[in-house]
């Protein structure tokens, strides 16, 4: 018998497994990584769309802390639209990150980059495709075949494979026992879905939600937004914490609920004195070590992680809630997707 | 007698006279970057929040697309919060953006990005604030005090002001005739605002909007949304139109009305093509040079102005019909905004 949502809830229920089995190969590709030269690189660029752009948030963010380098978001239509030349990208790295690894656009601009000189590495989840082979540095997810519409179990792998691009640019080592945890924690939050119920009453009753987040947990506000929306339709709003402050905080003083996402680094105190500034007006939700829905922490990346898998749950939730199959969500198909 | 959102109004109807004011500028402020080095520099780092970063989009999309040069979109949490060093940048400009010149993390971060040898361009409202005094370079807006919490001629001044930093790095000339008639289209703009009325019928009647726009126009998008969200507490989301077609478009075709933001560039034929392809599904309104609601092209630049004035006429068309006074938007205050 086939159940609804199946395809979703399997594929996140890959997770832990998946995880671990990358966190053993971590120290390896980071070596790989660290060979190639990541580290004497200028400044990195990101070249991704969607729930990869998201993952690739944490690689971005991951290394500007711990290096300092510059850290670039590439607009494609700057090069496909415009003819510009990539030359000034020639002492770069350049992180191509494509599920599928077909994606054209990525593909034919990770080639240009590549010509002009750029380290570019390529993150997919199948060695065999066109941005693996035309990587200077291929970085394999090997989290098996993904079925739903929705990506889940490739976008956390995709943002274990950016923490190593992050860490192989500094000097900094991960602990080794929080990557040996890593697939453990995930395991746990899996088991403990519930904690969410309140938040998926608030946001399938109200319609709508504004998804905040500061520093490394911004990465799992945009990408919680963006399953939400995928799965049920549902506008959610992914917000750095800090910006939703300069106006859209507006938002939840009309009511419009709140579900939070932070870790433990100095930036999530933001996050977490936001959500006590707004429960008087809104629902509000923290999804954080200590907050109303708990992970544990470990290193801020993995902190990034783990609240993704939450946001999963909560779109996946909120899906069946509403009586949608978010394994094909109604209607994508029907729009043509031109590029 | 004092109208509700009379401030907003007439802040907006100072735009084709503060708008032609600067362009009359434009020739010595950019001659004025170029004797500074802009256009030897490495990159453009963007340091900004709230309106002034959708405002400074003009100018990191503009550089890349004039010039192909790295662009950075800072994160200040980075220097602030994990006390990194902005060393790395020293060979960079930095564009700091803010109205007041007074926003404590973006003056502090302009002094340090100075002191590691940035070329640091600052943009302000006030000639006497501690930005334009920290800055390599200051660039006035000179549009006089804004007095209406959201803000309007101080956003389109600070893109028109980005322009000239993008400008500085390239060797392209801007367009004489399009820099002279600048005030002249937002004059025509302003006299004609009947056009939006199917827009702000559906986004008021809907409660929420996506607002799309790619390359130059995204901006437009951002910032529209940003405004709507501060006058009315509506959620309005931005979305870059690439972005939008991977998995957001399932908001269209469960009824969230699309407003799209396009102009005459290659990139705008995708957002065209979107609001086709989504009309069947939800109310879609194009703005753009010859859509729905139309405005006069001019150099890319220009178009994103000019596309933003659009918006504002949205958002206080909006605020008005729901019986709300923009200039003060309701429980903004009520939070309190902690740094």
């Amino acid at each position: 018998m086939t159940q609804i949502g199946g395809a979703m809830r399997r594929e996140m229920q890959d997770q832990p497994e998946a995880l671990a089995a990358m966190a053993g190969r971590l120290p390896g590709l980071i070596a790989e990584l660290r060979g190639a030269g990541v580290h004497r690189r200028a400044g990195l660029a990101i070249l991704a769309r969607g729930s990869s752009d998201n993952a690739a948030r944490v690689a971005a963010y991951s290394a500007q802390v711990r290096s300092g380098m510059p850290v670039s978001l590439l607009s494609p239509s700057v090069y496909t639209s415009f003819g510009q030349t990539t030359e000034r990208y020639g002492d770069w790295v350049v992180l191509a990150v494509s599920q599928s690894g077909q994606t054209p656009e990525i593909v034919d601009l990770a080639g240009r980059f590549r010509e002009a000189g750029s380290l570019v590495v390529g993150v997919t989840n199948d060695e065999n495709s066109a941005l693996a082979q035309t990587a200077s540095v291929h970085l394999a997810l090997g989290v098996g075949p993904e079925t739903a519409v929705p990506a889940t179990k490739t976008v956390t792998a995709q943002m274990l494979a950016g923490t190593a691009v992050a860490a192989a640019a500094s000097d900094a080592q991960l602990d080794p026992a929080a990557v040996a945890s890593l697939g453990d924690h995930a395991a746990a939050l899996l088991d403990d879905a519930s904690a969410l119920d309140p938040a998926v009453r608030a946001v399938t009753a109200a319609g709508k939600v504004a998804m905040v987040g500061r520093g490394f947990a911004a990465a799992a506000a945009f990408e919680s937004a963006l399953k939400l929306q995928e799965t049920t339709g549902i506008l959610a709003h992914g917000f750095s914490t800090a910006d939703f402050r300069h106006g859209p905080v507006r938002l939840a003083v009309g009511g419009t609920p709140v579900v939070a996402f932070a870790g433990s680094t100095a930036p999530d105190a933001d996050t977490t004195a936001l959500v006590a500034d707004v429960a008087a007006h809104a629902p509000a939700l923290l999804v954080a070590p200590h907050g109303d829905v708990t992970f544990a922490a470990t290193e801020p990346e993995f902190e990034a992680i783990l609240a993704t898998i939450r946001g999963q749950q909560l779109a996946l939730a909120a899906s069946l809630a509403l009586g949608l199959d978010p394994d094909h969500p109604s209607g994508l198909s029907k729009v043509t997707m031109t590029e």
